[in-house]
């Protein structure tokens, strides 16, 4: 009998959704703020801006449409393509801070990667719920009571944060992946 | 070291909330069926309706409000009150099928059952993703590739339905729950 499929668990902002290079956008938009790459590297939002900016932007958030304009990650249409094929896919986003970007996420989800079987989109909160063999994510809190290997993907706000293994790019990702496959 | 908590996995329609009875109003309001108990037993409402009228309820069930109105399963709120005590309780329900359900499951979860944490509340379609200890929920297909124990929570479409253990209350299921988490 051939083993079970992989089962991946794959975030969704800053790994296949360009969140923060929309929110740089709107900080700079709203507040004129103009970050550099390096002032961004191991910081978040929050770090940078006052609290009354913070809430404005949670503000924003709240109202859910944001997350309907953001961009792809480069590469992930293609490597989850791929991953499609020989994987279960699951993506798996925190979604219960703002619960109004569950409709435009879905939405989005289904407009950039309609590989993945709507079944298979999950809205959670607190990840340790997941049942999965990887998981692909930007924040090392959710792989804390995760039951199987935490893929960190790189983000600005993760650069300082230690964590084997750690991608830089889909392809680094795919090729993660594969390797744990093999193993198993 | 004691145990951790135990993990329960809980589903909202026909367990927490009463879909059934709101849908049958809604068939009775809408299209003049007013069936027996004993008619609804073991049987699913496109069974017992034409298929135009079924996908009448489906566009009603695409627009998410009908989730807003459901009246609270008996006993649940005491029961789910006395599990958050003593267990870590998320509540997981498939709303893939109508996305536009998220938000008002949301805000309906946050008004009958403000313990449960926004963070432990999961949309999802395909429940193998969860991993948990108990998951209680009134159909079977979701225990097939589940890690833990299920518990069938009884719902007039699943009277033929072999499993045990089932819970025909929710005192029931608090007595089974207790059994379970005395043998870990």
């Amino acid at each position: 009998m051939s083993k079970p499929r992989l089962r991946l668990a794959i975030d969704m902002d800053e790994v296949i959704a360009d969140a923060c290079s929309a929110q740089r956008t709107w900080f700079r938009e709203t507040f004129g703020y103009d970050w550099s790459d390096t002032e961004l590297q191991g910081r978040h939002f929050r770090d940078l801006v006052t609290p009354d900016e913070f809430a404005a932007m949670e503000t924003m958030l709240h109202q859910g449409d944001f997350f309907a304009t953001l961009s792809v990650m480069p590469g992930a249409q293609e490597a989850i393509s791929a991953l499609c094929e020989t994987c279960e896919v699951f993506i798996t986003t925190a979604a219960m801070e703002y619960p109004a970007s569950c409709a435009p996420k879905f939405a989005w989800l289904r407009e950039h990667f309609p590989c993945i079987s709507p079944l298979n989109i999950v809205f959670c909160g607190d990840k340790s719920i997941l049942a999965a063999d990887v998981m692909i994510d930007d924040n090392l809190r959710h792989f804390r009571r995760f039951q199987g290997q935490g893929i960190l993907f790189t983000a600005p706000h993760n650069m300082s944060d230690i964590w084997n293994p750690r991608a830089g790019t889909w392809q680094d990702a795919l090729t993660i992946v594969d390797e744990i496959d093999g193993k198993r």
